[in-house]
């Protein structure tokens, strides 16, 4: 959470930070600093125990206002920023612009720079701020604002709980226009026309247009074979055939900045009993590791308790790399149980098999068992959650008790 | 271009350039080296005058191969990385990667950085790999890959140009809806319910998600007062109403990363005298700044083309504050003539009063002049263009000669 940023500065001996960037998109810590999106970003400034200031251009000035998250929010024109320009140049008024308010301020000491930016603009950047005196520091993981973000608000949960809602509606939509598919001669059909992977796309764009989400990354909708590709997002020529594995994962993002990770399994008509097998032995797995989970449980062992039931049923797991039976895991539960969600798709804390952290209160994390058999198709099901003092809440409402839809 | 890399590495006397990132998502340099977007992303290499290594996940190989952009393409594991992690530990493990693939390349000398990154992970790789040999330097603006980003090739041309029939469509579908709308009473209705901002940018969704778009910065549709504010997007519960200015300003991305941006201005009915003086003069300097368009023009004397025409109309643009006639203006032409589009939605060249750069065959650039005046509205005409030997391409067909649709 925001309040924890002077904490985790504290725990690094750092005395100030910096998070810029010249657009809030796609700058997931500027968005957590500012409180939403600005059009042109600007530049954060925090001292240790001191209140932060923001800096923002005249047209954003009024937007960053509203947000009501920095108190201090002032224009680069009230600091003289086009006379420095003027005398300086663009290149070397940036670093001098930044000097003067960290002055201003009273940072001494080391400064962290953040913010998502081009490598060579921000290194360029850290060694001029470093010839003028500026003991700029880099940060490994988690950086300061990774463990800040890494638990989150009230009103954070419910932003994120509300495009938990969204996106519920969308998938439920989606279920019934399957159930309305018929099936003639062995082909399901929607109307007069063959159902392929890329009607459904559409039908989905239309629902997160409708409910004013976008999906950056896309959504997947993977049938057959495909479907054993965890990150196969379904080819549009594909037809839909019955009883053959549908993997839907929807991950929407909305206006405020906040994503939304789903994914339910399905088959239209009746699937066979080693597709039945499989969805029963994932929805185990999940259910074991959400009965596991809450504050203070080891993330690793949450994986473990998934992998137990996955390799009890017969499949393997990623432990088997790590037992060193094997180099390389290609069937079977391949990826890691899940990760946080919040102003990124994926962030701290990670469910996988590496994790050394704890499950915190106030974390929002994706439970996602799936097993994959290369040339037969994969089941994969994931909520997203918030961890409790005593356990789990469930931040979407689409049930799934059946593997079959029709 | 892509094949001016080389050339950009000469004139900075650059021996390597690496672009990384974890995901292409947003990170415009890895996309364009890479030729498409990698989930996970990777680790791009070049040596002056070799051939480029890409790195990419397990998962990923078989994507960034289907490119054919990069013809050396080997997965980590291929390297060896998990059992540097192993030994090392993954803060460790990943410069000295980087280390072991610069001397497989031979690449010596100074060596630039380039991807979008959180800052403070950038920094601290950069200073990581400064302490084991590598001569890390840092870039200012245009750095190596902003150059050569600047030109497009044919196919590059070409995908912009697809994007642009698409979001020509859309507009034409919105306009054809707003000539759709019933005045009863000076309300605007469609069907039954009364025209509203958000009603129309459903509408826009939805267009959007049937042409296979994303709109990831979203969309302007600004009506009345709040047009005569660029950046002002729209409020949802505002109502259409006759006779009232709206901005329409789209830009879109498809899937293969591409932008476009065209905006419209209209009038729903009829208009008043000083509403028809706006858009004619707008036009007027839109018509005069493309006449003026062609290979080697500098770019600062585009803009001077637009202000003559805004400035004889009676209207106030940016030259005030460079003539030290004001120090603010919040009235008038408020905004630079156009900017380069492609892998990003603002990129160089740009069309402005300090620019020192001339235009050059194969850049593609908004021409967008804007008449804003407060509480009472905007008009702001852009279209997308590709700079030719003898003058400009205009890759959208939206044809705009009447401000009022009725």
């Amino acid at each position: 959470m925001l309040i924890d940023i002077d904490k985790e500065m504290q725990a690094r001996s750092v005395g100030g930070i910096i998070v810029l960037g010249d657009t809030t998109l796609a700058n997931p810590d500027l968005t957590y600093v500012v409180g939403g999106s600005l059009a042109r970003g600007g530049i954060y400034f925090k001292r240790i125990g001191g209140d932060p200031l923001l800096l923002t251009s005249n047209l954003d000035l009024a937007t960053a206002r509203k947000y009501r998250i920095v108190k201090q929010t002032k224009t680069f024109t009230e600091f003289a920023y086009e006379k420095l320009i003027a005398k300086h140049g663009r290149d070397n008024a940036y670093p001098r612009l930044i000097r003067m308010i960290l002055d201003q301020l009273g940072i001494s000491g080391k400064v962290a720079l953040f913010g998502r930016s081009d490598l060579a603009g921000g290194i360029y950047l850290a060694d001029q701020l470093r010839k003028i005196g500026v003991a700029v520091i880099g940060e490994k993981s988690p950086t300061i604002l990774e463990s800040a973000r890494e638990t989150k608000t009230t009103n954070e949960m419910s932003l994120i709980r509300d495009v938990g809602l969204k996106t519920g509606r969308i998938v439920d939509s989606i279920i019934d226009s399957l159930r309305n598919l018929q099936n003639r001669r062995g082909h399901l059909y929607s109307g007069k026309q063959r159902a392929k992977v890329g009607l459904v796309k559409e039908w989905i764009s239309i629902a997160l247009a409708k409910e004013g989400l976008i999906a950056p990354e896309g959504t997947i909708f993977a049938t057959g074979a495909s479907s054993a590709d965890p990150h196969n997002a379904g080819d549009p020529r594909q037809e839909l055939k019955p009883g053959k594995l549908i993997v839907f994962d929807i991950f929407p993002q909305s206006e405020r900045g906040y994503w939304f990770d789903l994914t339910r399994t399905f088959v239209v008509g009746r699937a066979d009993a080693k597709t039945v097998k499989l969805f029963e032995t994932v929805k185990g797995a999940q259910a074991a590791a959400l009965d596991s989970m809450k504050d203070s449980v080891p993330c690793k062992k949450v994986m473990m308790t998934a992998c137990n039931v996955i390799e009890l049923n017969g499949y393997r797991t990623l432990r088997g790399l790590y037992r060193g039976e094997t180099t390389n895991v290609t069937s079977g539960f391949i990826h890691s149980l899940g990760h946080g969600v919040g102003l990124t798709i994926g962030e701290r804390p990670y469910l996988s098999l590496l994790s050394t952290e704890r499950l915190t209160k106030s974390q929002i994390v994706t439970v996602e068992p799936g097993i994959y058999l290369p040339r037969f198709g994969g089941v994969r099901i994931e909520d997203t959650v918030a961890i409790t003092g005593n356990g789990v809440d469930i931040l979407d409402t689409v049930h799934q008790d059946e593997l079959e839809v029709s």
